[in-house]
């Protein structure tokens, strides 16, 4: 087997993206949820590639994209100005869990932050994903904060 | 007394804005905490001032700044390419609590990230501010994330 190949996502990957972000019993109860790739968010990915402090990873195992995070780096006053990196829509594919490719792409985008200047990396899940906590504790995440979200 | 003012801070607001982010018992417990203002910060004020998705508001009664936050746009493929806004750095002078301003200042947040396109507002308060998770509740944020950081 070919090793794993972690990289930045390019506009080839989307429809492979947007399975795997679909592809969630959580995500699925959200407003606005898509389960294929459609103009708004074509419009948002685009956005992203054009913006230097965004970036959309992917693992990519035998050719095929198998998991994804978005990873962006915020500017901030606090603790020095110190740059922090904030991971969000972080998915593996349902049938690849417990391989140790998730936690791959979590250290890279981890060794992707420090490289961008970042001292803090952080992220916020839903509190009915308790394996993810788990996961994330694993890597040495702590459970600090409690993250609060209201739609507009 | 005239009105109170909310604006997006610029380089004039500096020392206000450390001095309120400097003034918090669990700020002071973190790596990198700075009492005022450093080449690092005015280093990350004006990376902030260049983003256009990145924004510092404060609240101004008498002509002095006394709350203050931090606004930033983000793309996303999730929810059908939502833009969400996320808040950091929230502080109200110690002083000013209780009377209304840091709601009207988080009431601001909410209509300028409407009106950037922002579909959802987040934000993570550490475990140890009830105060502030009961603010944000009557706000309308619903706690329903687990916040988690890491050092890098």
């Amino acid at each position: 087997m070919p090793p794993d190949v972690f990289r930045i996502a390019n506009a080839a990957d989307l429809d492979a993206i947007v399975a795997l972000l679909a592809d969630d019993a959580i995500a699925r109860t959200r407003s606005g949820h898509a389960e294929a790739v459609t103009p708004e968010i074509r419009a948002a990915f685009v956005s992203i590639q054009d913006d230097p402090d965004d970036e959309i990873w992917v693992g990519e195992r035998d050719g095929r994209v198998v998991a994804t995070l978005q990873l962006t780096i915020l500017s901030g006053l606090s603790r020095n100005g110190m740059r922090r990196a904030l991971v969000e829509a972080v998915r593996v594919h349902a049938g690849m869990r417990g391989q140790g490719i998730g936690e791959r792409l979590m250290q890279v985008a981890m060794d992707r932050a420090r490289e961008r200047g970042c001292g803090i990396i952080q992220l916020t899940s839903d509190l009915r994903r308790t394996d993810a906590h788990r996961f994330y504790a694993r890597l040495g995440f702590e459970a600090s904060h409690v993250g609060m979200k209201r739609l507009l």
